[in-house]
């Protein structure tokens, strides 16, 4: 018995939006370090860094068919977050979806699974994040959920979640923590760049933090 | 005891260079879903496709000798499969075999074990796919067979069979179909062409295929 | 109880530079195929190719304290090599360490862990070599030793070694035999581009070495 | 920030406890081929089979201060269900804590990481399921959540959760649903049994249930 | 479209059981060092040793179906190779099936996949060879060929011929040498017989092969 | 040019016998929670407990002509420490070398590649730990060294360190630091004994080392 869910509540557009530009890492440590998914998911793309609102589908192994119905519910602003409902490495989604999914404003796409045709992904800017990368087809034979909390990447994601992805990996923002964890992801870049331009001229990091360098010599440190 | 056999048949060389074109994607899914090697065999290189018609080699542990034999062999429009005969991680190919072979008119090389000279093969164009990169080189003191049928990324491959190499992997076409696969996968890329026409103007692939969302609710799927 | 320990010796420092030109794969035949790191490390940027002297530290699963140890005690032509006391994937190391590394002119890092801010590395050309790619931050809470011998990608590395790495992997040098296997490298490096013009007027390997050819036959090998 | 949660609802003591006898692979059936965690996760014992309530643990990379907590809360019918924050393979549990949750009525562990003493735990009867075997010790520095959701073996276990574990892996049954699906557990056992009298009668599969048998040819099955 | 096939020739049933007694590693020397299956298959019991004729069988990801068909087809002295037409873990073989196969006279199972309720297999006395142990189920939705040649753990393996299976792995004989490599394994385990009495007195392999040891100094082996 | 070096000292033989009884978990901790080997080496039975003197023998990828050296040099109360040169599965050690080995009073073998006819093994009681089990024999074509130090399992060993192996790993002891980490082993060894019996009798973890509750507030744990 499978359920497409709709009319959930959704982290707000602008808000999800303003992610992309402080990155996954940044927001990870805002957000008390979690949110991760698992490394094993990798950009199949270099350079690209989006972020938006998460529109979660379940595949059974070897069968895209919910995918199509995913794409066909996603409009602006959405990344898709897909996970097979047991391992599968298939190649599940392609340049043909991925065109759907432009079409309708869907910013990228996240998948614990396989995708293919990559080279035409690219070209076309479309951005994804797989487990791996693989030719192998799929049917269309079975159904799974759409629209359901769904666990990819190791980590629980709800259908309106923010979903952050970069060259970093992904990084999950509960939706009703996004505002804040905006907030302090923005003071915590201006931070870096302060540090960065520190160490830029030659500051040593343990003097920058002066607690890393007093430290050491409490815990222990023994120099010879 | 080793063997190196001629004269098997081969592919034509015009029908196994064209598949290059069309892509392995689009091939695996003209000859019903089957031909892929297995996806841990990646791209060393971005962007390169090719085709041609395969030439294979054994390769004891950390040995590359047989390697140099398959070259010398080897000619225009021909693709090297190499696999060892037990799992061998090392860099059993470089740029020097890579000139030799280049010089022949071979189109690539397909390993299930690892390169090296990656940085140089990618500046002279010649393009591998391999289960990994190590320099760890090899000896040469043991024989093993060449041009024999062999399981490369756990798929059997015949000398002759044609070889299609892409970003999203390989597969392989047995020669006696090739023609066959080649004509049906020409009229599966121009079907797709169609589709991705009516998808980047918004249709939803759902309608586009309408037995895709007719059986939907017929198959149970509940939309709350 | 941690030790950071200084003073050792270094191997001199145009040696360890001039590695960076004959690289990973010939400087690993050079030394009679041995020193090179598990290809599980990965470069983590196209193309870079450097060397330099190796500055060892130790980390604790989820703790990158001792990095900054590290980088403050660096300086011009080092390279960072670090290895976590039991496996960790985390991303130890970002743009703010690169920042104070590359000030300190360290040209590089070789991590058996996780690295985040790729992106962000690229542009500022700090070249890394990581078994993963993690945005996963750590705590600085334990300490480790710094500059003692430690196993990375399953080998032995000394501070002062020598470090050379490229697109092919990493490859240490012992300190003492730099000269003798600089020295080794270049002039297989020479015999290397004589091969290279050979096979690429269409000479065979088998002739280039008649050994090669010769032996076949003598330890069996047959035509069919 | 860390929190120790109490006074979440649990499934009933005998419910739970009941799902033993049913297994793991009877279990996941009857609630529709859910609920598995990642086979990763291996028993460390033969012959096992345990049931009981989930009392939840995160812990750090490498320190294992927060399992003391949980052994601390949980007691009779109670198994733990212990995940890392970040991807670790210490051997968090040994025959100390084993001691402890025994003699506070703790049926088992499941954690997604390592275990040490694996020979006293068989001694002792203490049944485990981690992803590795580990000696390798760890701190007690650092805090994390006990007793909240969390995700181990790829799937979210609430505290009071059903667990369900044996040499098949471990199958989670939420709280609210453990009546039903014990139910239809035992009636899908009574079911097997019947097919297992037929089947080890030589009757074969096909027919038993003829619906497999029929559709073989309508679906276009080919016999040569 | 998916095909049974019949009627192809066998392995002797007398020859085959035979290979049992000798075991895989003796097999394996026997016919030259090959048709071993990749070691990610391995033994779900401890001490079985099995020798009998391939009944080959894939399954499409999630799938079992075609096991179904399988079992009905198989006989005595049989033995079931399976693998998935693309990578899937899932847990195809449970006791049901084994109970089916039993009945027939199927000596065991070898898959490239998952099995479960392996408790269950061990009390019944049937023994299985798979890559992983999982619980999760599967479907009865889609064809595949049975009876057909195809590529188990990276080999292929032919209907008919021979699988030997113990707890070092597995091995294939093609059908036509069964009657050749018996006899060599059998004359080989003489030899083995002879050198381990050898051996256990306290003599030297060294000395027992003398070309072991002479040709030590002539390959320049220096003693410090 | 390989290598067999002699006279190297050695740890005493009652001292690197006597680690067998406190086993690998306890000797780890005693010498501050180093020298495990990586947990990738498994034992290949069940509840054997060694402790003896490290003889290291490298071995090229696929062949096992040193193992045959090494045994030869090896006597009462060693234990064969073997690395491949490269990565290597192939199953290096049979029962006919452990026959040797067992001859001349070695206690096991521990080997970072694959070991074969492990029912045997087990049979005579020869216990080995080893990364994986494989039939796939091993040629004598080339040399490489013996009694050298080596990376086994990502940690260095010496010639002549303690070697102590159980169901949890492997880990080494340096050679002069047998005696002290024997003593501290056993000391921790009835510093465990006591809390067993304190854990037993239903005491909690947190409150036998009373600093484990205390500082649980003070470092911010909320109960809710």
């Amino acid at each position: 018995m499978a359920r497409v869910v709709t009319g959930q509540p959704r982290a707000g557009q602008a808000v999800a939006g303003a992610f992309a530009e402080v990155g996954v890492a940044t927001t990870h440590e805002a957000q008390g370090r979690v949110g991760l998914l698992n490394p094993r998911l990798r950009p199949r793309q270099v350079g690209a860094a989006i972020s938006g609102v998460a529109v979660t589908c379940e595949v059974p192994p070897g069968d895209n068919w919910m995918l199509h119905v995913a794409v066909d519910l996603a409009g602006e602003g959405d990344v898709l977050v897909v996970s097979p409902t047991s391992r599968c490495d298939d190649g599940y989604f392609g340049d043909l979806l991925a065109t759907a999914a432009q079409a309708r404003g869907v910013r990228g796409l996240v998948i614990d699974a396989g995708v293919r045709d990559v080279s035409a992904l690219r070209s076309m800017g479309f951005p994804v994040w797989s487990k791996t990368v693989s030719a192998q087809g799929t049917v269309k034979e079975t159904l799974a959920d759409v629209q359901v909390p769904l666990v990819c990447g190791d980590r629980l994601v709800h259908p309106g979640d923010v979903v952050v992805a970069d060259d970093d990996g992904i990084c999950i923002v509960p939706r009703v923590d996004a505002e804040v964890v905006l907030e302090a992801a923005r003071s915590r870049a201006l931070d870096e760049e302060r540090k960065r331009r520190l160490y830029s001229s030659g500051k040593s990091s343990l003097d920058v933090d002066p607690a890393l360098r007093g430290r050491l010599e409490e815990m222990g440190l023994i120099r010879e």
